[in-house]
């Protein structure tokens, strides 16, 4: 029986922001179809449950925190972040089976990210490299973007940058084609877009630079700047140019929503807010634009789910994007099936 | 093939207050999956019938009263409170066949209560005792609460007096813990809570009682109250005391949704209609909180059926009540089998 | 296996009026479940493609118009209006395979209408005669209404002019009653409605006609007029009356929704703008309140799918215009299943 699934289970997702998590208020978050509870505890480690008291399902979010446990709202049973029971009032003693399931979770790089998969394969190790996020060399900020479409067809917008020309035609682009896949695209001694020119703030031709890295399941970091030309930039010297990371990683929710986390971090004038700011909210606007494109493909493959997509050869990148998601889920469901 | 009603239909449900019923204008309502349509007659009495014209099945709630009958917006066929027509338009004889299918109503106690099931069972002697509405001996009010959940999750929560600490952490309760079934609970010689101080407008300790009534397939109501300690209420003489009914009956729509008419009934201070607003309003809120967390246990348990919620010793009552209903249910499913 | 389809597909079916179409920007619509997407090309014929593009399924009516060319918002694919891919960026050459399907178009008598069955049996001869709407004899105007609700409900509320009385108890009607079929009604002698009394502008009795003509699937036009008393329009002298043709036609866009596109067309005082203003929208008002009955039809049906409407006399022309949409959709059906 072939898997439905559209994600692997057995993968850090990024659940929220670090400073969405605190210690007053649980959150409620929905991860590959699991609704969860994330809260901090005094140890600033943060906990994660099935939002879901085992009592009487009602969602843990809903209630409060005390101490390091989270109390449902309904009969006041409360949780340890290891979701066993540890007070059941009107009870006389507390029920060991009393449970609610727990996920592993790890805090790295602004992001708290958890595993909904099996428990025992949740390695800290294999959280994706976000670090641009709170390196100290690098500086910006991000969003977080509510989209009710397929993760996927975020990672397939993400993989080909030649939409750019014309999903953005009033943003960052400019007329170009070219190839992509998990690879990297070189622009030698070309005239450079409105937006790096004045990022470099240096005049002449520079080579320019797009290195995507998909990181499976769905992290997708984007290296892309400019250096003076003829400075060594594609022999390694970047230290002429000005350099962006664009730090993607989208979460899906439910098979048709997802929750999309991305920063827009750069190496230079890094104390300069105003710029921060001004970035943040530009790519905010771009992205807005991506938005609308992928939530109407969404829209179409829901109404005829039977009418297939085709690729081209800019869609070598999200192919073998979409390829090794599949493999991902196949070899759980192979992995599960002979267990 | 089990059966997945959640609500016996041979029952009588509350449908709507009396004052509702008019002789100007039909009203809709649904009750067990069934649109109904429900006028009063020049004789007082109620009609009911499905919310639909034989003819063309337009809503016979969007047509007008004529005299008794109710007249369809369509076409202008006539229906009697027997659901056969009476007038047909643009034909020459009235075909005998044309009629409507009505359903067994009685007023009492203020509220208006059909019969959904097999009409030769509807015995009025059956509607649920609720005569606080109505005895002059007792007075106060009541709303009613449109509810998007199983009218179940509301019965569990009337069942369990314990809830009161937690979901009403800022309205009625104090802290304290017990275990209740279709039942009574006295606390004897306790400092009443702040409200049951100022209803009773003596100082010193009281016996306090909580008595559960659970009528299947729908109906609680809660005999709450205080006296001053050592006057005799535990043993009967409740004179010098003051007592509350919280009179409840929770009409399943559909499967997700329900209708909850309450009143908050007393035996003292009977003209005091601020003290009557007051109440109402006060107890309102309350419903509103009770509310929250019903339908976020309707949703969760819409994501998750095959999640099981589970019960503890104070779940005894909300669980012989929801085993009293399964077996209604069951009755009936083996009784159309037989039949 | 019986085809559950609603409608037949080898026919035309109105998709917008000529006005709506445009060289600027792309018109989205949907029809018989089909998304389209409509534009003017520069020879002013009318094309239609699927509303979504070949590569990743993003609607085209996101897109822009470049020449006759629709173009797509998301890589800059573009196609003409055969469905043909005519650019392809940053691919080397176009792939030949790459097309959407085209569905024949036409406009004619105010409209455009779509074919969205086989295209070798689109016979432009077979437009719907709707001429009324840009004949000079003729003066009026319309609009259009979109609808939840099977287009066939529109079918039969028009196909029965008796409910005239009752759902518009307050426009246009005066109680009379009759049997309709797709046929005609002469009423001799008789005092005019004061509708029509205004419209003829003399005063005494008139005979006055209602002439329904259905043409399947879902196009009807009403003749309604009055001429004085015995002045022999029932003979075919229809000089000394007024004349009014009401067109209707109901697109179907799904099973359960559809656009109306419909005029009031008249034959005298053909230059009044201030009288087609006050007619149009006077009817608008009217077609509003079918609007409600249609849509509560709707809804009940969908709520008890299994329960069935009746018919009556009255009902002889839409029972009529309901075999003959059957007949279409079942003769399709077995062509297909020979072919």
């Amino acid at each position: 029986m072939p898997s439905t699934r559209t994600f692997p289970l057995n993968a850090w997702y990024a659940a929220a922001w670090g400073h969405e998590v605190g210690r007053r208020e649980p959150l409620a978050r929905t991860i590959c179809g699991e609704p969860l509870v994330v809260w901090r505890r005094a140890d600033q480690k943060v906990a994660v449950l099935e939002d879901a008291c085992w009592h009487r399902r009602l969602p843990l979010s809903m209630g409060r925190l005390e101490g390091d446990d989270v109390v449902c709202r309904y009969h006041g049973l409360a949780f340890d972040g290891s979701g066993q029971c540890t007070r059941m009032p009107s009870q006389e003693k507390i029920l060991r089976t009393a449970c609610v399931r727990a996920f592993p979770a790890v805090e790295r790089h602004r992001l708290v990210w958890v595993w909904p998969g099996d428990p025992a394969l949740a390695d800290p190790a294999k959280v994706p490299d976000l670090h641009w996020n709170d390196d100290p060399e690098w500086a910006g900020d991000g969003e977080t973007l509510a989209a009710k479409c397929d993760y996927r067809l975020f990672i397939d917008n993400l993989m080909d940058l030649t939409h750019e020309t014309f999903v953005h035609a009033t943003s960052i682009g400019n007329p170009q084609e070219g190839r992509l896949v998990t690879s990297t695209r070189w622009m030698h001694d070309v005239e450079p877009p409105p937006f790096w020119r004045a990022q470099l703030g240096k005049p002449g031709k520079v080579d320019r630079w797009q290195i995507i890295r998909f990181e499976p399941p769905c992290t997708i970091v984007l290296d892309v700047g400019v250096a003076p030309a003829g400075t060594g930039a594609p022999q390694g010297d970047r230290s002429q140019g000005v350099n962006g990371r664009v730090v993607n990683t989208i979460t899906p929710e439910t098979a048709g929503t997802c929750l999309y986390f991305w920063t827009l971090m750069r190496n230079y004038r890094l104390r300069d807010q105003t710029l921060t700011t001004q970035l943040r909210e530009a790519n905010a606007r771009i992205f807005l634009e991506d938005l609308a494109v992928v939530e109407a493909q969404q829209r179409m493959l829901e109404a005829h789910p039977e009418r297939a997509m085709h690729g081209l050869n800019i869609d070598a990148g999200s192919a073998r994007a979409r390829r090794v998601i599949e493999e991902l889920i196949a070899a759980e469901t192979a992995l599960r099936a002979s267990a």
